[in-house]
């Protein structure tokens, strides 16, 4: 069976820093924003870690999340929980991409999504700092992630998702054990209940990073990515954008993988996809601010990447300029129409938000941001199994005569 | 990247031959059931095999389906599709199930089910052996998995489905590019018109055993299983079965992983699941029988395993003989408890077909047919999110007074 789950491994954390003033608070504690209101990020010896694990010894090694335990932050082994992290395939997509377009299937993932990288790690880390309660706002599938996750160790979970949330979702959380309320509002209104409470002491806050561990899962994301090609990076990323934990994430990883002498200093393009109905990061890029105004009157069929205000915005900003990237909005119709070619010319079923950064390629194709032999990996970030499909209705009497020309 | 997919790999398929009376077929050929009107099975010269392919080669190989390219009958590489075929992780549920119990969660592949492997491999042959245009009986995942494998080789297919069939599996089949008809019958009725256009040579008839290489993509779940464990076998595994495909083909498998020396002659016994409201396998088993009745009037929440009449019966049931397991059916009710518990507890959704082969293992545990210290294998053969979860509204207005104490 899989060790990577059972074996003692040494851990390198040795302290957080602020994302902002870079100011140091100590690791194996609780944090939520640093005094500054600002992500936590967490920091590794990472001189020892390229002493202690030749890159050799990592790739025999099973390639699901936890392989990359000296570079995660939980101490104990006992506190690895998993519903089974697979390695995310790529998968081509030649006719509705490109010929060096592969789409990362993150659907694959437990619980369905992405979501499940960064909350396998929170929830772990929550269970080695001795969390007994958790309170999250979610659109959906961050939700769900927690749910499963906080079920399997025994942590309490209550999850606040804007009242349009699909159903799906929904009943999902709640089926895996954890207590859901749908709110009259967006998933900042949600933050805010979870926020109260939180400063109540009636639970500990679970938002994107306002806990520090859910960018470390999410990073994985950069680190099997270099892994899957090989030790070296595509040319362009195309990420959807929401709370943007996973680009941050997969930043820091490139940065680690790099110190590490794993990877050269060449970096991917990072295009942070957002839906026109909601794209703060896109309108502060093209300002050239720094941070993101919260958007008013968010809308999009992207159901999870309609964030209105991202508590890591600056950081989203900084990885795609240091990039060479940009921030990129697509409409709905576009959306659409990339999950329904992906679907029928390439048999691959895309969630909303993965079929955005499709959009996003051809846009950025037509613009001339890319050209058409980069190597580009598109995030699918869920199954596209728990979005609303088009209906496909065509009925036959088995009674009546078929007419076989017409099947 | 993965090189599964594109290596040159030597093949050893010698012959197909009658599961009912032995007599041979040559390969290479397009074939549906044989003479004797019984599944073909594929052979190999398992000799040349063991010669050309240590097993220690094939471990070191990236983990997905086509790994067993030696022991798969697609000759050309060029032939080989792929939607990404991971191999899918074994989860323990300590609480809902045992120490000693995992769920193979099937639910990761391409379209959220084990019928992935089936029909990747069907449709790969299917494009090796020159077909155009393919019919399909399903009860949804199966038609869902030809689509989108058809599709991406540019094959056209034509599906049909028990008017029953859950909404999102028809508007899946449709959305990666088949034609979809829902018929007022069962999954037969479906098959009777298939067979009808197949013997007017419209289509290439894909019904469940009657082409012969979805048995050899449903086999690799068992030299997955053999590998995972570190090439021995669980004590039990507890097998979902409509059609039967997978526990027939997990039965070849262990046989030919024995006659290359890579397993021992050790089986686990094998436990075919049914509905109670479709249980016609069961019932031969207990008469003794060696072939099984349609059913009449089937019913069960468990749509995947609403099978009232298989092909293969006198296969799953001499395999489940020989194995010392056992026939088992469990009722709806059982089988939505056990679902509920697994989420609840274990924080795993498993589909319905999962969850009857939960409700099996503990009606199994109480019978004595097995003890709590077995390792248990059990198969959630598609993921939770394709079937009705039960509904959970609890609303939230933010504009009022939150009362904390109650959330």
């Amino acid at each position: 069976m899989n060790d990577n789950l059972t074996a003692e491994r040494a851990t390198f954390v040795t302290h957080l820093e602020c994302s902002l003033t870079g100011e140091r608070y100590a690791a194996d504690q609780l944090h939520n924003l640093s005094r500054a209101g600002r992500p936590l990020l967490v920091r590794y010896d990472l001189d020892s870690v390229r002493a202690a694990l030749p890159r050799d010894t990592l790739a025999a090694r099973a390639t699901d999340l936890w392989r990359w335990r000296e570079l995660l932050p939980v101490r104990r082994t006992a506190n690895v929980v998993s519903l089974g992290e697979i390695e995310t395939p790529l998968i081509p997509i030649a006719r509705s991409g490109g010929a060096t377009v592969w789409v990362k299937d993150e659907g694959r993932l437990p619980t369905g999504s992405f979501k499940a990288r960064g909350l396998v790690m929170a929830v772990a880390m929550a269970k080695e700092l001795g969390v007994t309660r958790i309170a999250m706002p979610t659109n959906g599938n961050a939700g769900a992630a927690l749910a499963a996750y906080a079920t399997r160790v025994g942590i309490e979970t209550i999850v606040f998702c804007p009242e349009d949330t699909p159903e799906v979702n929904v009943r999902e959380i709640a089926a895996q054990g954890a207590r859901v309320w749908r709110v009259n509002g967006l998933i900042d209104d949600c933050g805010a209940i979870v926020g109260k409470g939180a400063a109540e002491g009636r639970w500990f806050d679970f938002s994107t990073l306002k806990e520090p561990y859910r960018i470390e899962g999410k990073k994985t994301m950069g680190l099997e990515l270099a892994a899957q090609l090989g030790w070296r990076l595509p040319q362009a990323i195309f990420y959807p954008t929401g709370g943007g934990t996973g680009l941050i994430g997969m930043w820091k990883a490139f940065d680690e993988l790099e110190r590490l002498g794993w990877i050269g200093s060449e970096r991917p393009r990072m295009y942070a996809v957002q839906a026109s109905g909601c794209a703060p990061i896109v309108r502060a890029f093209e300002a050239g601010e720094e941070h993101a105004e919260r958007w008013e009157d968010a809308h999009t069929v992207a159901a999870g990447i309609r964030v209105p205000r991202a508590v890591g915005d600056f950081l989203i900003l900084r990885a795609v300029r240091e990039s060479g990237g940009k921030a990129l909005a697509v409409g709905d119709p576009a959306i659409l129409a990339a999950v329904d070619a992906c679907a029928r010319q390439d048999g691959l079923l895309l969630c909303p938000e993965g079929g955005a950064t499709l959009a996003a390629y051809h846009q950025a194709l037509r613009d001339g941001e890319v050209d058409e032999d980069d190597e580009v990996v598109l995030f699918n970030c869920a199954t596209g199994l728990k979005y609303p499909l088009p209906p496909a209705e065509q009925r036959l009497d088995r009674h009546g005569a078929i007419d076989f020309d017409r099947l």
